[in-house]
């Protein structure tokens, strides 16, 4: 793991939209070999995913249009920091808009990368317990459909069709974990 | 999970690369809201991750340049599907080019979605077993530093600091599931 890393000869931004930056690399690595990759950043490149658990042990599951997908997909809370927000911060806010609920209790569980081969995003993941009652109005376009799924059955979950997301099956088993050896 | 989703009034693209394109969806949802939202779509929307495991119980792990975050990263093999191939053929590929060895048994464990809510791309994850030096040129610019993991530390795994990708940490809890009810 102590590899020379390639040495980046040119970066342009060939490609540029509202939220998207593109950037052509032109990288040499230490044995001579050339490549021209491509990477994608933006402004929003730091996210958090909240698993949010109730006092009957169920997970807080929301039900919302994904655009890149074109369809509805179950998965955790989740959302984009907002400017001077901690992740922790950021989760209680992303929770109370799509759930409805605050938490007593917020814990950093660990932070994955999305396609690093192509991207820079980190998503921080978090659980949530002690939770309560209190709305926040979001930006949401619809309210997200809440689904509360037992614990217990996490080999149903995986089951559901539109439980698919990378980030919310690592999620479920990272926070799995933490309850189990809490 | 069954409402209505919300019609696409307009759909522009409104950059392009090599290998991406980005669409502006303007949408308008059943109660009227009305949003835009970005997609990124490509020619390279179908992955697999391979979780090999040897007689000894070792996860097969590599380490390579990640262009996206900068740095090197660790996971499971992985890359995208070739004309023709199917899942298993591309994941017997990918073994072959990125760690030397080939599997004589391959099965499917789940399909992940990555950020469906910007991207629709779609990683098949596949568990193969009963490897044998069989080593396959590829297009990896060096070859990839191969990692041997022992599957009794999980947690050990978890706490690496360039062990971070989303689909990484699924799959490695989705097959060592699949392992221990084997």
């Amino acid at each position: 793991m102590s590899r020379k890393p390639p040495r980046i000869d040119t970066r342009n931004i060939v490609a540029r939209s509202r939220i998207f930056n593109i950037e052509e690399l032109h990288l040499t690595f230490s044995n001579d070999e050339q490549r021209v990759y491509e990477r994608i950043f933006g402004t929003r490149n730091t996210s958090v995913l909240v698993v949010a658990v109730d006092t009957d042990d169920n997970f807080l599951l929301v039900s919302e249009y994904a655009a890149g997908s074109q369809r509805y997909e179950t998965g955790f809370p989740k959302g984009i920091l907002e400017p001077g927000e901690n992740p922790l911060q950021a989760s209680n806010r992303e929770l109370r808009e799509e759930t409805g609920f605050s938490a007593t209790h917020l814990e950093a569980l660990m932070t994955l990368s999305v396609s690093p081969g192509y991207m820079d995003h980190h998503t921080h993941l978090v659980l949530a317990t002690g939770l309560r009652p209190e709305p926040l109005d979001g930006d949401e376009p619809e309210p997200p459909e809440l689904i509360r799924w037992p614990r217990r059955d996490i080999a149903g979950l995986l089951r559901q069709p539109a439980f698919t997301e990378a980030r919310s099956v690592a999620a479920l088993y990272l926070a799995n974990d933490r309850l189990d050896y809490s």
